[in-house]
């Protein structure tokens, strides 16, 4: 008798998406006529570099030559583009990282999900509170925790909670944990990290042997040269840190699917017999047995991004959808409301206004002026009372947004 | 204190596949003049079909356009896709598998590892032996299996022997598993199933209440119509099977990216309290949360060979393969070796010849005419005195191995 995975039936209803897409859908068909504006989802709306375009379409004649046709790549992804990730993402700002401590994948929702296969059941794990819920669930899956309390918090979870009060940064725990996500610029609050913050964790990290799972895949977005692009600009970083990277938000690769994670190869973890066992062994295992690379065409787009050209055209884009989300800031402020992040950052935390809860606030926006965000609550029980509004649209899109929001609706924040 | 999956070190040294190259990478650096023909690994060699690269290069026009711009897809994939591949490669052939129960992937060999996600720690598990390793090692993997012992069989899995005094088909086991793993035609071996064979599987897996995994990579290599290709075409399969299915091999996908994997909605397995619970919703909840969909361009490509042309384009390339797996069956058997498989699949399946073990038949064909294959033992245990040669190369390399073989080594076998 075929046993399933008990773990699944302790995730809460849906994956906050999935049920956020519900919600429109059941929304659009009731009312067939209304100009839904999606402002949910994190998701690129503008076309490819052409840098990109004109690379696959290269490598797609590679493909159509007996002589330059290739087949299973690299698991890790190929040099040529692990090099350029290692010059210009890490060397290029102090960061001693190699090409071949660079693993190339199809997305950073997988690396973050996957990386828990090479770590142990019994670690201790913090994750700020309102978060990404993939970190959550992906934990809840692999049966690192126990069941859910009515707020969502799981059993077994630190939650480290992040609020206007604490300026969304969270505080250092003073109890020890092993495994800690960070995301910064910080997915969904908009906020960013310091060198100086960073560097409190990596000490934390190193004093209680932790790893910190460091997603930086808004790292594109910092325009303020004080704050770090990446973890490894913090000293000592490579002794107790992971870093995720994506090149879905700042080359509108969300439909093209490339990403990256890199694990230092000093890193290690303890084994139950107390030897410590270097990581990026576990995950060059764990890659060569259940990956099989990227497709070769993929990451001749991707290779494209460091070219001058491809650099050129993707400030472009990071630079368009950060007015968006000034204009974001500047009008819901006019009309009244509190908000937060949207600086070096594509997302803009809205305080709920009148008291309303995040999912009433969904559903208001949505009738109303058939705007759609994502509820604060959906990424943890801290998030309730806020509401998360993407850049990523035309321009066209946010400015009609913010005239239905700002000429329509009252609001007392 | 972060702690590793100490299943991991269970594991034997190097997944097969990289312990080749790295015998293969010091032989050619100590004979840098040495011509290697590689008919190892399973890989294509043969340009990508016209029709998907145009389809490709028009996806890549769509993502250029805001208009066409195509972000985050489904985690299961487009529903053009799925609509054709549910269309033709199954209704058409009888089994009623509907779209949505079609999960678009980026490979067979990330699938066949991930769908032990949604299963239980406590499921008995059966494998061939030999077997295609990614089966075994993503188990231990997974923690299902103890240590493995001196002939690298794992403690805790059921082997099934096939050898050529069995005909390479694998006897029913007597004892209840939970889970089983087919894979016809098969690799490594070239044998292929019969209807009857799989529907004693089919009984057998209902009477236990089991899911078989069947691997059908390699279904587009049967020619005799009396074969089975999905395990869909058995009565009362869809009540006990997930069937895995790649364009890697019959439209040379390897370096490309495209599998896809069905989860009929009528299939369940037990809760601990004893419930039953739908696979499916399982499954597509693992890919909502760890999965972001296959890129648009790969789906594109894939697409199109449900096309008029990219039909007849890949049974071009079918044809060609199954001519070399001929070549290699004819030559081989006149060199004076015992040959299996390689009708109806393209692996032919050799028996070392004078007791050579197939470590060092490998190592003898490497040194003597520079032509890499794989050891039957890589696939496992009862894999000892076997070797597989892929008839994934060019005709000029497989000519000329075959050549080189023939006129230079003397057998008996």
């Amino acid at each position: 008798m075929a046993r399933i995975n008990d773990n699944y039936l302790k995730l809460k209803a849906g994956y906050l998406f999935p049920e956020i897409a519900r919600r429109v859908n059941t929304f659009a068909q009731e009312n067939p006529n209304a100009n839904i504006i999606r402002l949910g989802i994190g998701d690129v709306t503008e076309p490819l570099p052409q840098a990109c375009q004109d690379a696959m379409v290269k490598a797609i004649a590679d493909m159509g030559d007996r002589n330059t046709f290739k087949g299973y790549g690299p698991e890790q992804g190929y040099n040529w583009l692990r090099e350029k990730i290692a010059q210009h993402d890490f060397q290029s700002r102090g960061c001693d990282i190699s090409a071949d401590e660079i693993f190339i994948s199809d997305g950073s929702k997988c690396d973050t999900g996957n990386i828990l296969d090479i770590f142990g059941k019994n670690n201790k794990i913090a994750v700020t509170d309102p978060v990404y819920p993939v970190y959550v669930d992906t934990n809840v899956m692999a049966g690192h925790t126990g069941d859910a309390n009515e707020k969502g918090e799981y059993e077994g979870l630190v939650y480290l909670p992040i609020s206007a009060e604490n300026d969304f940064i969270a505080q250092i725990p003073t109890q020890a944990v092993d495994l800690i996500y960070l995301c910064f610029p910080n997915n969904p609050t908009g906020a960013i990290a310091t060198k100086e913050y960073l560097q409190s964790w990596v000490e934390y990290a190193k004093k209680h042997e932790a790893i910190i799972l460091f997603d930086a895949a808004y790292e594109a977005f910092i325009t303020d040269p004080s704050l770090p692009h990446s973890i490894y600009e913090i000293e000592g970083a490579k002794d107790c840190a992971i870093e995720f990277r994506s090149f879905s938000k700042n080359a509108g690769f969300t439909g093209t699917r490339c990403a990256l994670t890199v694990v230092p190869k000093n890193l290690t973890g303890k084994a139950s017999d107390g030897s410590e066992v270097e990581l990026w062994k576990l995950w060059n295992r764990r890659q060569s047995t259940k990956f099989n690379g990227v497709s070769y065409i993929v990451q001749r787009g991707a290779e494209a991004v460091y070219s001058e050209e491809g650099q050129a055209q993707i400030a472009q884009l990071v630079k368009f959808y950060l007015e968006n989300a000034n204009i974001i800031r500047e009008e819901l402020t006019k009309a009244g409301l509190t908000v937060y992040g949207g600086v070096n950052a594509p997302y803009v935390w809205v305080k709920t206004p009148d008291g309303l809860s995040s999912w009433d606030f969904f559903d208001k926006l949505l009738h109303n002026v058939n705007v759609v965000g994502t509820p604060g609550s959906g990424f943890g029980a801290a998030g309730e009372g806020y509401f998360r509004l993407s850049a990523f649209n035309s321009r066209e899109n946010v400015l009609e947004a913010m005239k239905r929001i700002t000429t329509t609706m009252k609001f007392s924040s």
